[in-house]
């Protein structure tokens, strides 16, 4: 494998395939076409819908089977073909379709010898390894099932991986405040509920163990009726003793936490999403993770901290990272810097 | 005044001031920047706030008064100047001030001699004529103080006037289902209520009187608890008959008009705004005004339809269009295709 840049050699990009183009599937999409190493050569979408309209001025447009392939001509849109066309002509495919249909798409790509990257919606038995790249970059390193961790999991991944790296982590426990739903749905609920998950711990816990290792960790979990992100509000039990500063110092050399301020406005997730609104993001997505700096504090070895969670959007990075990885192609540093250069993160 | 294009000739470029940074402020002032044939000598800012920070990367920033201006300066932001500074540099200002403060700022604009556009929520009273550059371009023609009409007014102005010309309006009656906020707003309800406008009519009708003329409106306005965009139910009846076709075929005509339909999953104001981050416009913005397809039906004489209002952004291009009307440098399609251009509107 060749990288475009100061090569003369030709260019060898590696070729992606998109399963799935709902809330995940079309910014993983753009992310990948964006890359310098990689290429999209397809998106799935199961239904014709104005998305679907819309995505074909970008990708070439493929149906899940030939029965939908029939549904979408049609309604009168192109399809160059089904899910068995579009793997013949991918190296990986990034699974983003619902929670539980990557089990079921599991042997197919195994068939086809194609290598896969799931989503958090699955469980962690799918993949060879669960990948973040803050982490366990390395974890995915030549395998050929990974899984990017949800949302929340990447959030607590993201902000307690530096402090597990530099300081210990003893205990973790956190309270995630969850958002009812995605922006884009008007199905869903609660619209005036808040409403508890009652397993204990909620499935985070597990997860995030999954990526930072064998910790001890506590998650609960609280559904409230709102769709712009996720808020975590975390105890973390450090082995050593670090004053505040030394936490926002250790967090100020990671891109992809953000520290932000309630001082200059940014009050709740409406401002935080609006701040990504004025960065000019695609769809106005917030990537990286944003940490309440005036919530961040030290008592003794215990750190407490809230942070906000685009749901939407900050797993994207994390997929592209996760291929580089499978692929070999770049160590943890280099994917980083070339992920977060094309995605502009960091650019404040 | 010379026009960038063809012409070998110095380029004259109209100077917009921009008095306040707000929701609209900020739209507005992007929108005119984008324009070949005006430019952003500065924007004024109130708060020392996120949005001042990543404002001045953009445009140069200016206070209301020498009293803010230090309050910038003790944030560590760099201020050009106060608001006389700026309208010394300016031949136009677009006051984007909140409601009721552009009454206030009136006279200042008068004394320094500097034209100014204000926006619905002020009074019409203010202004020698209220703009809606479908409605009534003209009548804005030379005018030294206008006033662009409200998102709500826009809306309605844009889908009736086209029918006005066409086929006539005896009379409009209009229910609007409002937004109860912003999408940065957190501070505003309702939350969870449904809360009428107990005026009757509600500032609507008087309001689409001054840019479609003298026919006979009435309007009531409903708030509930959604931030994404505003909802009309419009009754019109025309002076004459017209088919459903006809409506459709009329409207197809006006670029700021968009046809949608739930049968491709655009069933909500979630899936309106989800389509314009799927369009990519800068803050995810949609400044047509969308009319639900299904929901338009003809009986006789009276028409029914169900349009959304993105209350953020539909008066962007009106007050860019506002300007050349007052200065008299385009005619109406003239000055409507060329912001028409820049803004991307009419591309799907």
């Amino acid at each position: 494998m060749f990288y475009k840049g100061f090569s003369p050699y030709e260019i060898s990009m590696l070729k992606v395939a998109v399963n799935g183009y709902g809330t995940i599937g079309r910014r993983v999409a753009r992310a990948v076409s964006l890359q310098d190493d990689m290429q999209v050569v397809g998106v799935i979408k199961a239904r014709p819908d104005y998305i679907a309209r819309m995505l074909t001025d970008r990708f070439r447009l493929y149906a899940p089977d030939q029965e939908r392939l029939k549904v979408f001509e049609q309604n009168g849109l192109h399809v160059e073909g089904d899910l068995s066309n579009l793997l013949d002509e991918a190296e990986v495919v990034i699974d983003c379709t619902p929670e539980g249909q990557g089990e079921k798409n599991r042997p197919v790509y195994l068939k086809s010898g194609v290598r896969a990257v799931f989503q958090g919606g699955e469980e962690s038995s799918i993949a060879d390894a669960s990948f973040n790249a803050y982490a366990n970059y390395d974890q995915s390193s030549g395998k050929s099932m990974v899984r990017v961790v949800s949302c929340n999991t990447t959030g607590l991944a993201r902000t307690l991986s530096p402090l597990r790296d530099s300081l210990g982590l003893k205990r973790v426990n956190a309270t995630l405040v969850r958002r009812a739903t995605d922006q884009n749905d008007s199905s869903k609920g609660p619209i005036n509920a808040i409403e508890p998950s009652l397993g204990f711990p909620s499935h985070h816990a597990p997860d995030l163990r999954t990526v930072l290792g064998d910790i001890d960790v506590e998650s609960v979990a609280i559904k409230v009726p709102t769709t712009l992100m996720h808020v975590h509000s975390v105890e973390a039990l450090l082995e050593k003793p670090a004053s505040r500063e030394d936490i926002l110092s250790e967090w100020s050399g990671f891109r992809r936490i953000l520290e932000i301020s309630g001082k200059d406005g940014r009050k709740s997730t409406a401002q935080v999403m609006d701040m990504a609104r004025e960065m000019g993001r695609d769809r106005s997505d917030l990537y990286e993770i944003a940490v309440w700096k005036e919530s961040v504090h030290v008592n003794g070895n215990t750190l407490r901290y809230i942070q906000a969670i685009h749901q939407e959007s900050d797993v994207v990075p994390e997929n592209v990272d996760a291929l580089r990885s499978m692929f070999e192609v770049a160590d943890r540093e280099t994917s980083i810097n070339r992920t977060d250069s094309k995605l502009e993160i960091g650019r404040k």
